[in-house]
């Protein structure tokens, strides 16, 4: 446990649900920051924390202040802060550790996973990639980070953009091509969940062997008849037929 | 239980576990029947059936001759077959029922999922599709598919194919995602199975909740900055990016 003062710095998806976390694991939150007024009020009243709009809370110099919000927005929250004198650290995947340096003590905490306010995670299983600005700080946050989950890593901004990069392929992505296939099914009365036994032996076998391995389907066999017989089906819908055909062929070619 | 006689058509990854799962359900699998020597001598052996060559079982009336074979072949064997007595039927997503009519009793066994000969499987869950030339035939595919699996549809020809197309989105477009991901965190000496939890928590939320409502990332958030940042990252592995950017386009034009 640590015993610093923590506050959170946004109110989204992930300021909530490592509020969640680090309120169940007795970390002090000692308050929530943040421009949205009523998200800000919601998950300080869940945490049991203060919804803070006071300036002064950043002169806390013993204080751990976790901004998270969208990467946009982060210029206007550094310039708000900019006298902090606590260890200031954000939560992004792709926004190097740099765009930190007006503060003497900074780091990156990011929890790789895709959150949703409404859904319950178990924190412990989520990797959580650190960076911090010296050795002291890295230490902290290492002990932090692992307080709540099992998996810590040490990655450089470098490293955690090729990660954040990764992700966005293999969750962001992929369920984009849940969300096509879906469409399609909706579409022609189908309900969705039949595919349910087949999305989730997928996620399991390309973690158990390689995604390399075990891809089937007509593009990988290169049974042109079939892909032929889907496209004529798809003309119907130009904009699926379009996707089928440009990842059919990568997929031929990355075989090739 | 089903009492006639049940031959195996082809010995490939839905042949050997459509065997294994006949086979432990108690079903009598009379013979294996294949053009490929080694992988029928080997189903054969493992469900304790014979490895037959001879025309000779197509006079059998009662037998039900399930072809699992690659779609390209299926012409070359219905012809070897065209005397066939029995009930024949086949198990593709997208080949049509009529391709069959050549025999008085025909029909489709389509199981949605995704094989590999080396991986278990639970039958039980595993949706079956069935299409019949008439109720009788029907009835009878109707029992054999229920007595391996708790998910039995009856689907014509048209409606399977959608749900074909439904699958290869679903399942061979999306590990083709992960196989993106992972090839990206090879070359950058990161160990794939850091996204374990992200990827198992997509798949379990798509179905939960739709895969629409959950889509999350810098394209669906619109978020040109981190776009910018990935594809200039990207642009030393040009395969890569212009997927990247494809389906970014795609997940925004979607949201707009």
């Amino acid at each position: 446990m640590i015993k610093k003062n923590i506050y959170l710095i946004g109110a989204g998806n992930v300021a909530t649900h490592l509020g969640i976390a680090l309120k169940s694991n007795n970390h002090n939150v000692a308050g929530v920051f943040s421009k949205t007024y009523k998200p800000a009020k919601a998950l300080a009243a869940k945490i049991g924390a203060q919804h803070i709009n006071n300036k002064k809370i950043f002169e806390d110099k013993e204080g751990i202040f976790i901004i998270s919000v969208p990467d946009w927005a982060l210029e206007d929250v550094i310039n708000i802060m900019k006298n902090c004198k606590g260890l200031v650290i954000h939560t992004s995947g792709s926004v190097d550790m740099n765009s930190l340096s007006v503060f003497k003590n900074h780091g990156v905490f990011y929890p790789l996973q895709t959150f949703s306010k409404e859904k319950e995670i178990n924190f412990e299983e989520i990797p959580i990639c650190i960076e911090a600005n010296n050795e002291e700080n890295k230490m902290v946050l290492q002990k932090l980070a692992q307080s709540l989950s099992k998996h810590v890593h040490y990655v450089n901004s470098e490293k955690r953009m090729i990660l954040h990069i990764s992700a966005v392929f293999a969750c962001n992505f992929t369920n984009f091509m849940y969300q096509l296939s879906e469409d399609l099914m909706h579409k022609n009365n189908l309900n969705f969940s039949i595919l349910r036994p087949l999305i989730i032996e997928t996620a399991n076998k390309a973690i158990i062997k390689s995604p390399k391995e075990i891809q089937t389907g007509p593009a990988a066999r290169g049974d042109m008849n079939t892909i032929r017989k889907h496209e004529e089906y798809l003309s119907n819908f130009p904009g699926l037929e379009k996707i089928y055909t440009f990842i059919s062929q990568k997929i031929q070619q990355k075989k090739s």
